[in-house]
């Protein structure tokens, strides 16, 4: 078990061992491991490889593992497992999103730099800064340091990083289900979640699930000239607008019969804790250059973006949409919707009350096609596990302030498939901050919260072992 | 004034002549004349070369003229201009529309072919084979035909072919205007209309008018990932699809404001022949793969395509629309929209009440910014002029039945222009049918309507000297 002074000289080295850490996490941000896209197939490979072999330098039994997809890196700390020693698995990814639109990067997005924000702060920006490269790295550079200034780790650990989760890890849950054995620990430890706000820590306790549906409705048997056509053919783009025009009522509440069954509203006394930590669209919309919160009407703020589902149109195409004009009626129109689910809510029916919804309302000469993407529960974590416990003191101590404990709004799907599959309850730490512009251009990361997220992973990992 | 036997040779001609005829139409068919992409600018100004020196050819005083875009051609019979010898201004385009889905086409699309169509009809297949290229040069082999046999043409002729109809002929009426005096005649002839079936001729007598608008929303000053602010952020896609979903209402009726002021049921006795047309949906809507009318209930079929003032969404893009999924809610959406206007509709009018109800609908946070790509009124044609009746009985010789007087659903902006500009009423003859997928891929001219339709204008080229 390490005593202060141990942890005391790891942090030292953290700090001194920061531009190397940050050398390292520019090599991975380098490659393009853009998972949705099979052009990147190469790529995402090339991040497995590079992973497993810096994971290997620290001491770990490790290696590119395949699955039927991108293949996953597994690595294990050889410990000295003993009876009462905890065994940790901790989870990343290392594929990250599409870069488009690209012409609205500052800099090429696989060309990592520090920089400087408006508001003066130092920022790492790329594809995968935060989202999960960065985050992932806080935690392998923290393990570093222990490895470095005592030669070992204060608990066994057992490192997985998937490549798939930007496009639903598909293939990765069968993995976890062929090698639960191999992957057997007390508890999972995540970072791919958030602060809750530049000075505050938070542990991420609930997740908002996800359904993700694209929709394609065809009508005639090809494209047709709107003179001739036009008033006598059914248009797709004017079915499929009317259709998801009409998902949301005036008061914001989405329309879909049986959406809201079993969604609870929130004890009175989490509302009231919430209320108090009076996240107002002043702070949370601001910045984003808006000021109106869009979602269900009579809600807080943060009730909408974490506790209530929510409905989304993800994209949309159909018809002529270049430069200029063209007056064709298309043979067809898609779009991508998304849905936020809550505690309560089950994927599989949402997504049939989608589909039931929109074949409902389509017109003769009219069908629709229905793609799944994604299919995740709401997971509510067990507010009384005992490494949140270790968390919360550790957090404390590098922050000189509590973790807040969050509703996400997001959705990390294999959270719910760690519990299903391999039993375990998951630890959601992490450093992201609302202006990191995941999934977008000009993704970034504080160069703070990389080093105090190096830092908070190491005292995280002592008081694990207290 | 020719006589019929003349008439009879220049016919004769044309049959001899007409594998020649469809090697100068390839010749033209393969130049990528597409006005609405910049990159194509050259092969714009080389069909209108090409089209110049082809027409010089046959004796005409014949030139590229600069526009501010792309050129026109002009030229001119150098005929025995007199008293009492009619002077006709032939228009036509040699501007083609752009080819994709390019994955849809069977050939490349400037590759021009003849083969066989599912039914046995011989088709010419490439862009541009109908929409104008295959059109406009009907015309031009009957004066090479009239010339060739007799030396010279039955009446005065210039010709003048543009190379933006097909983005609104922006800079071609402000060169109407500019040469004036140059183009004087007594009336305009123009090729870029249909037929009524296959086997007979049509001349048409109305034109429905076309504003084009593109409306794009904005919201948020990024994209945006929906884990995080799904639920509290508006999302452009979600607005757009709200306001273009209720543009119609539950009989098919548009729903802005004002939309349906000045416009005129048909007087009884045009709607009793109109229903002896029996226009059904099994013939007009079957080939395309559809079976109910889209347009107003309660009215015709042909209303709903001729008559009757429509609107289309003719393309629509917002937020992510590659491949897999991507939980995005993007900064801004945007479509066009179009509408297909009647007599008594002021362009002007209309498009200020789509915008006004696209902003009264617009919520908070969300701007609309619009473009005005094409704003032209209905055209109503004189019945009485007298070259209709010359061409009606032209059009009977030719194809053995009375040709129908029909209103078009498309629109041919420029037909209002000549009248404005110049002061002249046109007349429109042409040999398309609607299953030749102007505008799409694969469109096509049938063979037949290419060499009757060059017999046609020989015939109505003598009909109008008489």
């Amino acid at each position: 078990m390490p005593d202060a002074a141990q942890l005391q000289k790891v942090l030292d080295r953290i700090d001194a061992d920061f531009d190397n850490s940050l050398t390292r996490l520019f090599a991975l941000l380098r490659i393009k491991s853009i998972s949705a896209d099979p052009a990147f197939a190469g790529e995402c490979k090339a991040a497995a490889d590079h992973l497993a072999k810096d994971i290997a330098s620290l001491g770990f039994a490790s290696e590119v593992r395949p699955t039927d997809g991108h293949p996953a890196v597994v690595a294990k700390s050889n410990g000295k497992s003993g009876p009462g020693r905890p065994h940790a698995l901790f989870y990343g990814h290392y594929d990250v999103q599409p870069v488009d639109p690209l012409n609205l990067w500052h800099r090429p997005p696989f060309e990592p730099v520090v920089t400087d924000h408006a508001d003066g702060r130092k920022i790492i920006v790329g594809r995968g800064a935060e989202d999960d490269k960065g985050q992932l790295m806080t935690f392998v550079e923290a393990c570093r340091a222990w490895k470095s200034v005592t030669g070992s780790l204060p608990l066994d650990l057992t490192i997985v990083i998937e490549g798939e989760e930007e496009v639903g890890s598909k293939n990765f849950v069968p993995f976890l289900e062929k090698n639960k054995a191999d992957l057997a620990a007390d508890y999972v430890l995540v970072c791919d979640t958030g602060m809750w706000d530049q000075n505050t820590p938070a542990i991420t306790t609930s997740l908002r699930g996800l359904v993700y549906e694209e929709v394609k409705i065809k009508a005639a048997n090809r494209d047709l000239h709107s003179g001739i056509f036009g008033g006598g053919a059914q248009n797709p783009i004017r079915v499929l607008t009317r259709i998801l025009g009409g998902l949301f009522d005036d008061d914001g509440r989405i329309t879909i019969p049986g959406f809201y069954d079993g969604v609870k509203d929130l004890p009175a006394d989490i509302l009231e804790q919430w209320r108090k930590l009076d996240l107002t669209p002043e702070k949370f919309l601001k910045p984003i250059g808006l000021s109106i919160p869009a979602g269900e009407k009579g809600r807080l703020l943060i009730e909408q973006i974490s506790s209530r589902p929510t409905c989304d149109v993800n994209g949309i195409v159909g018809g002529y949409i270049g430069e200029g004009s063209k007056t064709v009626i298309p043979a067809e129109a898609s779009a991508k919707v998304s849905f936020r689910l809550v505690e309560g809510q089950d994927p599989n029916k949402i997504r049939n009350a989608f589909r039931d919804y929109v074949s409902a309302r389509l017109p003769g000469d009219c069908r629709a096609e229905f793609t799944d993407h994604s299919n995740a529960p709401a997971v509510a974590l067990d507010w009384n596990m005992k490494p949140l416990a270790a968390a919360r003191r550790a957090l404390a101590e590098e922050w000189g302030k509590d973790a807040v404990l969050m509703g996400s709004g997001a959705s990390i799907p294999i959270v719910a498939d760690f519990k299903r599959t391999l039993g375990l309850d998951s630890l959601l730490v992490g450093f992201a901050l609302d202006d990191d512009n995941i999934h977008s251009p000009n993704e970034k990361y504080d160069l703070r919260s990389f080093h105090k997220g190096i830092r908070s992973w190491a005292r995280i990992l002592a008081a694990l072992a207290q």
